[in-house]
């Protein structure tokens, strides 16, 4: 038996339909906020990610060559190909560009608990303004997304990774090292950041002032305890904004660093708490990328929602309902009324109705069983006496409760009891 | 600069609504029929497709190895991976299964015009019942599907891949010789089949027979002309079935062998003749393939629309209209009313507005242009004036008509004039 490729995934029609419900509710979020959806290629030349992330990246891509021998690679994200169509094509467009996308990315790892090797992303890009409003506007659209996907309980953190990266620039020479450090905050290993400090002979006093920073959480008021005052001035106004657009609840968090690759000023992250270790939902942050890639440099604010991680979160809250499949499934009694099951069911459809006709010719029972698997709210029998008055039998699959009612108003009767 | 892949396309807000709109008239067809929408991964084992179409389609496949050096390929169609995903976890499920999806595939050839190199299909698959009845549903879908994206003018063509199979095959001793005769009769191309009988010195009777058979096209009827009386019959059952369901316009068309990989029965072809050579819109048929996968063979009647194709014969009838991509843009009129603007924006927003505001602290009439270029259909000026009396000026876009409103009843006076 063929299978399908290990760490990717089949969804069926009660999967998708929680699926669409969610990523429904995120588009109408992105539509609210003036943002624009575009699409770009599934595959991308691999020096479009191999640019910006470096070498590594390239162990966790799937490349393979093209006919003229060029290297392509699965999308693993898909900011650095919206900016690469800005920069092809939309450099002298009105700005700011308000852009989202849905699509899927690839992952060559080792499939684990959450991780996919083919996983969802919802994310956009706010192309060509950079001040706190803009971040704000990006921030509020992030939590707008999340609140419109049904999540009730998430934490957003917001954080500016210039506190630390100059903090850590400024005192350390060797930028390999001082990527390295980087690279240590942002998995908060304090242990092997002190390690480090101890085999290199850094100065203890940093590593003080870098972990009492990367400690500063909590209430955006942590914020006028700081020395560095632009960064902190910066986030203030983000978080003054952010109360215009009656968010109130989100928190300052000073250790992000968000695996410091381009971001540039404001960071952000929001995670589900309860999907415990792996409960990082969105990541975030104002960056330049446009210059990499050949344009002119241009500021950019986006995020990335990890839709997989979304809906675990919130089925992890309650049940995603999405009602029943079917509105009504036709029932011919007997062979002789096939043909007039066939007329009724065309009807349903055009007025509007989800429904499906015995296709099998099997008999009423076994039909009544089909109907109540398939999900049909109602069933629609056609038997003989009905038939000779133009009329069916309408049977809700809830209740039981039948009725006879003209073969004319169906429609009408299923529409009156849907509401 | 860094380009996007070639044979690829990147796409824009405007085209992705114009996509969008077309896909979800098409999504609501298939849930009128209740077919419940599944997803299967991008990538499959490469023999999924080889195992059905031979390894001819290898060429035109984008394959790479994976870590345990497994041969990966991006899906060419989805076919096959609904049906291994039904022979996988669905095998048990109740029959029928009515599914379909919208997805990306790939095919690696050179790019010309409407051909691509990654491109969308909606397909449908009707799995486990074989009847005319099934087959009829199924092109009754793809119809509606058709004229749910907006496409007025196409052309249904249902075929028979029996009639001329069982014909060529009981008269040509040797299969590899059948079957391409088949394949030339699939392109249409008789000067190469004419060449190909004198060469093998096959007989000019059969020859004449093929292509008299061939040449059956046109209204219904002309199926009582027809000497195999068994698809004949079940050609004619299908076409009473679509006649019940109001569909009286499809032709009958025996020439269709659909690249004869592994159609059993019913073939149909939808053109959009608009579209000149490449017209083909639609393609689909009756099949079995689960028992290729491993399963127990199941009857499957399903087809595949080519979105890309559908768009352009849609676009060659009329303008897709997606209407304003914005409801209302704020603007302040000086930098003390910004943070007014803000809380209107927000209002707006939580009412179901697609509203934006200003982020580059320009002026009005800059703004007033940004508003234009965006496609705002309001412009939402907060002034002092109106700030002190708790209102705001409603310009129309189009019409350049300006009232006073108050600033709680915004939304609603957009509302009362969107409608």
């Amino acid at each position: 038996m063929i299978q399908r490729p290990r760490g990717t995934r089949d969804f069926g029609p009660a999967d998708m339909a929680k699926r669409r419900k969610i990523e429904h509710g995120m588009r109408q979020a992105c539509a609210r906020f003036g943002f624009g959806e575009v699409m770009t290629p599934t595959f991308e030349h691999s020096e479009l990610f191999t640019l910006r992330s470096g070498q590594g990246i390239v162990d966790e891509m799937y490349i393979f060559k093209d006919k003229g021998d060029r290297e392509m690679a699965l999308r693993p994200e898909i900011t650095a190909s919206v900016i690469r169509f800005f920069v092809n094509e939309m450099s002298t467009a009105p700005r700011p560009l308000k852009l989202y996308y849905v699509g899927n990315c690839f992952r060559y790892e080792n499939p684990q608990s959450g991780r996919y090797r083919e996983f969802f992303q919802l994310g956009a890009e706010l192309v060509g303004s950079k001040n706190p409003e803009t971040d704000a506007e990006v921030i509020a659209l992030a939590i707008n997304c999340i609140r419109s996907a049904g999540l009730e309980t998430y934490v957003v953190r917001i954080g500016h990774i210039g506190v630390l990266k100059s903090l850590v620039n400024d005192e350390v020479k060797d930028p390999k090292v001082a990527a390295e450090i980087l690279r240590m905050i942002d998995k908060e290993d304090w242990d092997a950041l002190g390690d480090m400090f101890d085999a290199r002979a850094l100065p203890r006093q940093l590593f003080d002032k870098i972990t009492a920073l990367a400690d500063i959480k909590g209430e955006p008021e942590l914020l006028n305890n700081l020395d560095q005052s632009e960064a902190a001035d910066y986030l203030k106004e983000v978080f003054s904004v952010l109360k215009l657009y009656g968010i109130e609840d989100a928190q300052v968090d000073l250790g992000i660093v968000r695996g410091l690759d381009y971001y540039t000023g404001m960071v952000f992250e929001i995670d589900a708490p309860r999907l415990g270790a792996e409960k990082q939902i969105l990541g975030g942050g104002s960056y330049t990328l446009s210059e990499l890639f050949g344009g002119e440099p241009v500021f950019s604010t986006g995020f990335a929602i990890g839709i997989d991680r979304v809906l675990l979160a919130v089925e992890a809250e309650r049940q995603i309902e999405t009602g029943a499949p079917l509105d009504a499934y036709v029932i011919p009694a007997k062979e002789d009324m096939r043909k007039y099951a066939f007329g009724i069911v065309a009807r349903l459809r055009s007025q509007g109705l989800r429904a499906d006709v015995d296709l099998m010719r099997r008999s009423l029972s076994k039909n009544l069983k089909y109907a109540s698997s398939a999900g049909a709210r109602f069933a629609v029998i056609v038997g003989k006496d009905e038939m000779a008055k133009r009329s069916v039998t309408l049977r809700d699959m809830k209740s039981g409760e039948q009725n006879v009612v003209l073969a004319d108003e169906v429609s009408s009767e299923i529409a009156k009891r849907l509401v």
